[in-house]
């Protein structure tokens, strides 16, 4: 498989020297550094900090965290390192709470461990490889589905990160994007900044501009005044968790951007693997919404607005890390098992028995 | 008129000791501090370089722009003060191109010359604060027509500033706001955060914080999650121009919140004073958006996110200042000379020849 193929030269999770690298997004764009992991806390805190998000990339590490902590517990005890881990296990899954693909990963890797006899690295460490690159395969495989429905020439809005530094690599929305811009249908990419973290201009923009994708950023503010330009034919996002009925949780902002789209009669796409799909949650009413610290919104790039606490001053912040797209607003949602038009929890059923 | 009532504290404008003091709201809300002008090009370059902003706000700085040019015109030469000051109105009126209020101002002030014998700086600094007095005076009585809308207890969200701040005190929609805490119908106001500028959480948060009304921030992008929430009543929002057909031209993210709105059956109120309204603008669609530098999205406070150039980096932006919202969007239009309720072109023609 070619993974360094024009417009895709990113990459933020790597294994090198028996450890993780991170490419730290923090420090984007103004720096591209790897932070290199070799203990399981700070693979933890390094997806609790955001050094790492998005969240295919949050599992994919999570893999690699418990190839660490089971290599470290090994080594203290040969004997009891599969009760042992359970304790990194759990601090792994605290670290974000609405990315499930966080949860289906170290469930899977766990549930290697049976099998396992004497030193588990290599076993586990091939099956977290194994993960990040059928992750970059599955990508690639919803980049020529969801690239299929862009049918002509158009400009497309997206939002938040999901490309190759939300995932394995390559992407799911941007993936899409990416495909369809080779195919020639895609004109121009607007990217929206994404307050409060800045994905947007960030992340989104710097990696389209290394990957030679023309870019432009907008404020939120102005999503609808574009949408009404008449020259956006998609908005398309991805997801953080997808229910059982079509609901979307993602990057709070998404369900804004549906109904503008609706509104416009412009369509709406979500790109997502399907182990983004929990098909246990019946809604996305049911969904727990991640509430950040109001901190978030009166900083950027680490300079607050308020020198005292904002507390002291009785300001507030309200600040969901997430919000939910009802099915009935979502045009398309695609996977790497196939993409579905006007998603219902029937189709859902269908798709998740494709193979 | 007692103007520091309860909620009201802040002032931007004042006149004292024979010059024009500003409240600097490029520092804001870090620092609070006033800039003492004494000559026209100072007031000049505050308007220009926002100082102080607001299209109420600006005109009645230009006002007393006005009084301090003529002042040292007619201690220069008492002869040929009137002719002499045609070069500062005109300093005044490049300051800020676009500001209707401002053309005005500056307009009414010289309408006075010809009447004047001897020294003219009382009668203009009477008629200068007789402007700034009257513009308050419309907010309070703005802020009484809007309020009795809002007939039962919620919370509101508001866009932008619009209060004190940006006017020569109370505010517009802040006033609509203020009005309506004081009598017990807004138990808490949310304010989105408003980029690029962050007049939201720079001005509006700020302004409210030492009026100790309660207040929470969101991004721009929470506002659909919000709205959703089911606590909203109204979004209350200001306006920069009317056309004579109802549309409003106002802050960019005026006119996606309003879609948001009417989604989520929640109220869109927008209040400015009959100023603002321009009734040789027969729709929205005719006024000119201003389009701003690109670099404003990608920076805060001063700070740049990318270090280099974007172009250099390949990253565009597209940042109009102003959208447009359709009068079919809007449920309540609040002026001076009382509200309309789904604002017609009918509606707006018997509104203006109230007296």
């Amino acid at each position: 498989m070619m993974e360094n193929i024009l417009n895709d030269n990113i990459r933020a999770i790597r294994w090198q020297n028996n450890a993780l690298e991170l490419l730290d997004q923090r420090l984007l764009p103004a720096r591209a550094e790897y932070l290199r992991l070799e203990h399981v806390n700070d693979v933890a805190d390094a997806i609790r900090d955001m050094v790492v998000r998005g969240a295919p990339a949050i599992g994919i590490t999570a893999a690699y965290g418990v190839v660490i902590a089971a290599s470290a517990r090994y080594q203290q005890s040969a004997t009891s390192w599969k009760q042992d881990i359970l304790d990194d296990i759990h601090t792994l899954a605290q670290a974000r709470p609405t990315a499930v693909n966080l949860f289906w990963a170290l469930d899977h890797m766990k549930q290697l461990f049976d099998q396992i006899k004497g030193d588990p690295t290599k076993i586990l460490l091939d099956e977290a490889s194994d993960i990040h690159r059928k992750d970059i395969e599955a990508n690639h495989t919803m980049g020529q589905y969801g690239a299929a429905l862009i049918d002509k020439s158009c400009a497309v809005l997206t939002h938040c990160n999901t490309g190759s530094l939300a995932t394995g690599g390559f992407g799911t929305a941007l993936g899409v994007i990416r495909q369809a811009y080779k195919n020639g249908n895609i004109k121009q990419v607007f990217a929206d900044e994404t307050r409060p973290w800045l994905q947007g201009s960030r992340l989104t923009a710097w990696e389209l501009s290394q990957d030679r994708i023309p870019v432009s950023l907008i404020v939120e503010g102005a999503a609808a005044h574009l949408l009404k330009q008449g020259e956006i034919g998609w908005v398309i996002v991805g997801a953080d968790r997808i229910a059982a009925n079509g609901d979307v949780a993602n990057k709070i902002g998404t369900y804004g951007l549906a109904i503008l789209a609706r509104h416009h009669n412009v369509k709406f796409m979500v790109a997502a693997p399907t182990t983004t799909i929990d098909m246990a949650m019946t809604s996305g009413e049911k969904i727990t919404i991640e509430q950040r610290p109001g901190a978030e919104i009166l900083s950027f790039g680490g300079q607050s607005i308020y020198e005292n606490n904002m507390e002291n001053e009785g300001i507030c912040a309200w600040n969901p890390a997430f919000d939910i797209t009802p099915y009935s607003l979502i045009d398309a949602l695609v996977t790497e098992k196939g993409a579905i038009v006007q998603p219902t929890h029937e189709k859902l059923v269908a798709l998740m028995k494709n193979d």
